[in-house]
């Protein structure tokens, strides 16, 4: 009844009138690609290969219940009260050693627990971004970084991608035109989000003698590190000797534990960390103190196999990747090309005989598919005759149909 | 082993080389006022009435923990994946029950779910604020909200309070003089922080036929409408006739259930939720889904008495009060003028005789209580003369005992 009575009353008032108090700089904000992925109500057979998600049958139920369960006995009070920007002590050490398997050496005041990487990337925005400011990406690269960074009004420097992932050569040819030097480099080294590469070692070497002959700074974001199907993954860029120096490096448990648990983290010097705990504290205050509680009592119960989790959730996307990938080769030969994924939830296509993602979606949905549309990926123009497949949520069979789907579509 | 020796590479680094890389506009960040009012190390006895922290002791531990397994068992998959930068919609619909209690009446899709207010208010920041607009608000005011602003460089425009809460009359001179109009008024009407004063239901009106005159917005921030110890508060502004026009409402579940969950909200119309909610999806895409979903089953499994425990904050808090103000009445007698609050958890005392709250703080220290100085109230000059005893955290005898400490600090 209430709800009636009120949208009489909305209906009288003014709606517009609110656009005036608008900021002109406000957060231009996602790009709607992940609403035009998602299925149209109403479709309930559409196979979305759209949204990144990571598959809910892997999130480790039981374990966090009791590790929730946990935080609240041993923890409790201190955890509901107000924390720290930077997070749990206990939980930043943990992150020390999990990134020291990486290779990645950090102590636990070079680290902040963040409410995602989401928010990482944004914190450092603010820190490192002033308005009109350039910012060098991958091209295809991540959209929500560059929706993290819009409201900065940056100006995007595009670095293309290959095989080996980012072309550092082309990244130099960039530096050396660009009218002003990029603040720093994004880029998502490994299984890169949307393309799926993964950049060579000798090529990490060679970026952070780049960042270092031109002081570049690397903003360096790992969310699919320990996501490896056919070989573990090179150490990341921040793991090189010297890298501390140039490297922020940002990682994340939404891909290898659960995105809903919002738990991310930054790796950076001091001198930034001062900084972005102003940022944080202003942002948000701390994360989650019983989520941070939780996470710790997750790792260290003893009753949760983080390694044979790491292996189970492995093996259930390599199954998921295999599939796709046998998929596209039967059924959509000739119509675009992709690479084959070592590793992470994408496989980037582009589409052959200049057919134009955009076109191609009604098409899919019609034939009972969903994918993200290439130019979601590009900062300005580009992506056009692209498009990003999703394998982590869907079965092997329904992957399959997926394809089949999108073969259609293509052949339409 | 790994701390000791990355602190010795640390050491041969060059820290300050990554200070080229900030950005000119970075978040100066908190004032610094919540750590000058920490006791500093090895201070054992210290009695903190600086940080405005809730009282542990009320944290529903036993109903929160039985809400999260709750959660796990009902809602699981699908709040651990990612979730709507809106937030849980169960939960949208909760708080507009709890808000039409309140007297105010919005729809679900008004609503958005921040991580704390403290979100709200950064986020209010980014889609109102251009760099160099300015922003009306009390004297003094929550630093926070100060802090969550400065990135935009705003001008502050402040308008002095009284008994009977912010002087509607000064505000419409402000604005007769002031060099351009603000883009919004944010006011915390109800027991504000940190002067404990409320804006009369008359004020109310009057502010916001004011608000109408000038088409100036306002943002209400009121988180402690439930801590009312003498006699129930008054309706929200943003309960008043016509007021979705030109009132966005935030609110949070940090003082009546616990800090840590960093659970808020704010109201707005649908055309500022729009960009609220993109500025939302950038900076952290939405918040924990686990934490949102264990605070619905709190309040709708019947295991937890929400009317009950609110009258237990009130009746603790009361006692707390009563105990601070019978204590200045003894001890501080000429000293200092304050006001009684009737609600929230603070006393703004006034030092008498010219004392600065600066000079005054280590001398408290010594003595061994901490409060936080008065300028951090203030964007600009203010509050040197003025000081903030939160009273929430500790028992009626330490209460006790830290104004007579502060009285011996005055005294000396």
């Amino acid at each position: 009844v209430t709800t009636r009575a009120v949208d009489g009353v909305r209906q009288t008032t003014d709606a517009r009138g609110f656009a005036r108090w608008l900021s002109e700089s406000r957060d231009p904000g996602l790009s709607g690609a992940l609403e035009e992925g998602a299925p149209p109500p109403g479709t309930a057979d559409i196979i979305s290969m759209a949204a990144g998600l990571p598959a809910p049958e892997l999130f480790p139920l039981e374990a966090l219940s009791a590790a929730f369960a946990r935080a609240f006995r041993d923890d409790g009070p201190s955890c509901l009260q107000y924390g720290s920007p930077r997070g749990l002590p206990a939980l930043r050490v943990l992150v020390c050693q999990q990134l020291a398997a990486r290779g990645v050496v950090a102590t636990p005041d070079e680290v902040m627990i963040t409410t995602g990487s989401s928010q990482a990337l944004d914190l450092l925005g603010r820190v490192l971004l002033d308005a009109g400011d350039t910012v060098a990406v991958e091209a295809p690269t991540f959209p929500g970084a560059l929706d993290a960074w819009r409201s900065r009004s940056p100006r995007f420097l595009t670095v293309p991608l290959d095989d080996d992932g980012l072309v550092v050569e082309a990244l130099e040819e960039a530096l050396r035109t660009a009218p002003e030097p990029p603040q720093f480099l994004y880029t998502l080294p490994t299984f890169q989000n949307p393309a799926g590469v993964c950049l060579s070692a000798h090529r990490r070497v060679d970026l952070l003698e780049l960042s270092a002959k031109h002081n570049l700074l690397i903003v360096e974001d790992d969310p699919y590190f320990d996501l490896w199907y056919d070989q573990p993954s090179p150490p990341p860029i921040r793991a090189l000797m010297d890298a501390r120096k140039h490297v922020i490096y940002v990682g994340s448990f939404s891909k290898i534990l659960a995105p809903g648990l919002r738990l991310g983290y930054v790796v950076a010097d001091r001198a930034v960390m001062k900084h972005l705990l102003r940022a944080k504290a202003a942002a948000d205050l701390h994360s989650v103190g019983i989520v941070q509680s939780a996470l710790l009592a997750l790792y260290t119960s003893g009753d949760f196999d983080a390694l044979a989790h790491r292996a189970l959730v492995r093996d259930l996307y390599r199954a998921r990747r295999d599939a796709v990938c046998a998929a596209l080769e039967v059924h959509v030969q000739g119509g675009a090309t992709w690479r084959r994924p070592r590793g992470g939830f994408f496989v980037w296509l582009e589409l052959a005989g200049g057919v134009r993602a955009d076109s191609l979606m009604p098409r899919a949905k019609t034939a009972g598919m969903s994918f993200l549309s290439g130019r979601a990926f590009y900062p300005y123009a580009g992506g056009e005759h692209a498009l990003r497949l999703s394998f982590s949520p869907s079965s092997p069979p329904r992957l399959i149909s997926g394809v089949q789907r999108l073969a259609q579509a293509i052949a339409a």
